[in-house]
């Protein structure tokens, strides 16, 4: 049997470096638990513009399509602020969910006890956490139609975009919330703004049909979304799993990863329907940024990006023993108090790079 | 000259008895400080559709539109969940809202000494915390047309909402914000998602032609609302003004309502063009919701709505001074340990129900 393939795109700004750590850990895997994967590499965001003049070429796209797994790193920089919307790097990314359909977005947010202190959070508040954000990614106001700016005869302006959501994909989305949720401590909490928005009102009913129906004895609530934001402050832990459409989508999990200090340790999982192999379609990025500010300096904290790997392990190869070793291993070199720069708190600890973090997660595997 | 005039709509869940409070605040000042005020009473959310079947009677607007302010207490039940969208308690003050075109939201993230270890963020994150968000509250996605739920052939359905906004949307409630960052550190961000959202680019553009034409010596600056959640969990302080849309306005002020602590305890201003005798249209009300679970019981905490009375002095009725005792009042309530119970903590103070709130601050005055 041939290899499982990956597609890697490190992207802008961090991601080649972040990346660079991911290949080695692969690299390890392969040589010590015979798990090889075949790996390929390629263009995306800013850097895939400079080559390309577009974010994501056509040939990466089919290439993207074609692979078990993508790892992403991360896109965008100031560099490419100028770029007409169209074309900015952005894009390439929206265009992977969208044409891969990576319907379920899986964000955890968890807290590492090594990291509490790190939380502008009260440490009670946080330490422990351990929550799942499932966002819509595929559509939603990020690819509704119609939109764009039209201007009008006097000259002054309208901005349009548009929510849109059908039965099917909230239904998709619910599934998976409730899946994980049976996994974990069999709760979950759905989001949205039904007093004020009727797509709101679908997806409540929807997600409740997909209870009601095929996971009764999951634990489902409901909660608008501005109450939620105001929870995760308040009292985060009394969450399991959440699930929500794809802008509180992205607000809300961006809020939850601040809660826990631990933004530089933050993967996510983007994931289809099953391929002909059975495995889903697949993306796996940290929830970090490209942080164009550190880029190119060996100062970026590579955990994130293979936390990301870990979960490509887990939900795309099925390897969930080796994904925790992977995760225990990480959990060990905090422990034992090597930091990047990012994680360097008043207790101290030994500074590493990112290189250097990449080695000791090597040493503790 | 005649008084000016007050319409007070206490509306549902524990509205009536905080604004009992504001009442007998208000008859102070009429008293004691010669600030006269007809006041008038009526209904609106559920109190009003148990009357009148609908969230807000037509003779209730039209008193809105008349007078110099409104006070509103809040609105909705679980009683009401089970209600058509188009009768919901919420619809009353969305309606209130819209007609009046309240487009500038203005709330007020305040952290007050004597309660900053309420907050689940650690003390010196939220200690002296100081921020105003501008909220546009008359256009977006709460009132974007199409909108509504349909069904298909094949029984699935599809809900739609549109984020709509026009250049004169945007530049007017950019001026609030203009503005009210003049009085106070002259700084404004405006958050948007012109990464993905059309919507968002005419959003940024407007509000930068808007400082640039008008409020150069104002500091501007743009980020997005995903990183805008993130960073008003990870150091607030670097706010002064926030200025954002709607949906963004909903969450994000939520988010920061109760980053610190004090829920109970901030007021909001809605705020419209100015009318003929030169006062804006103008309705507050608490931050806080309808609190079912302790409505009638006494327990409520009546300040958030009487700041919002102080609100209402501040920005209706130019008496900036009588705001300022007011607030001074509250404060001193406060420092003196005096606790409602959701301000009840466990360095203790002495406990009063609503109207033993109300005592207090008259006797501060
Ligand atoms: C980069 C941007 C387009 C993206 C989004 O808005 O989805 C990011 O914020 C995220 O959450 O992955
Ligand atoms: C009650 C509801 C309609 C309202 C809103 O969404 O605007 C509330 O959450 C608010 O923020 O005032």
């Amino acid at each position: 049997m041939s290899n499982p393939t990956l597609l890697i795109l490190p992207g802008d700004g961090i991601g080649p470096e972040v990346m660079a750590e991911v290949q080695r850990v692969i690299d390890w895997f392969g040589a010590r638990r015979g798990l090889k994967f075949d790996v390929s590499e390629d263009l995306v965001g800013g850097a895939a513009y400079d080559v390309h003049g577009v974010p994501l070429a056509d040939a990466t796209m089919a290439r993207a399509q074609e692979v078990d797994a993508v790892l992403l790193g991360a896109v965008g920089g100031p560099k490419y602020d100028v770029l007409d919307f169209s074309v900015k790097p952005e894009r390439g990314l929206l265009r992977l969910r969208k044409e891969m359909d990576l319907y379920a977005n899986l964000r955890p947010a968890q807290c590492f006890d090594a990291l509490a202190d790190f939380s502008s959070l009260k440490k009670d508040v946080v330490a422990g956490l351990d929550i799942m954000i499932v966002r819509e990614l595929t559509s939603g106001v990020y690819f509704g139609q119609p939109r764009g700016i039209t201007t009008q005869a006097d000259g002054s302006r309208v901005g349009i975009n548009t929510q849109h959501y059908t039965t099917e994909e909230i239904r998709r989305v619910a599934r998976s919330a409730f899946e994980l949720a049976k996994r974990r401590n069999n709760k979950v909490c759905s989001m949205e703004k039904a007093n004020v928005m009727e797509s709101g009102i679908l997806w409540r009913e929807e997600v409740q049909w997909v209870h009601d129906n095929e996971y009764p004895e999951v634990e489902l609530s409901h909660m608008y979304a501005d109450n939620g934001a105001m929870q995760l402050v308040r009292w985060p832990k009394q969450f399991d799993v959440i699930v929500t459409d794809n802008l509180f989508g992205d607000i809300l999990s961006d809020c939850a990863a601040m809660l826990t200090g631990s933004l530089g340790m933050l993967p996510s999982a983007s994931l289809g329907a099953p391929m002909e192999n059975g495995r889903p379609k697949a993306m796996y990025e940290p929830v970090h940024g490209s942080a164009p500010d550190i880029a190119g300096q060996g100062k970026a904290n590579p955990i994130a990006c293979i936390l990301s790997f870990a979960m490509a392990l887990r939900y795309s190869f099925d390897q969930g023993d080796e994904a925790m070793r992977l995760e225990k291993a990480i959990e060990k070199v905090l422990a034992d108090g090597v930091r990047t720069a990012d994680l360097m708190g008043p207790e101290g600890g030994t500074p590493v790079s990112t290189s250097g973090m990449g080695d000791a997660i090597l040493a503790a595997l």
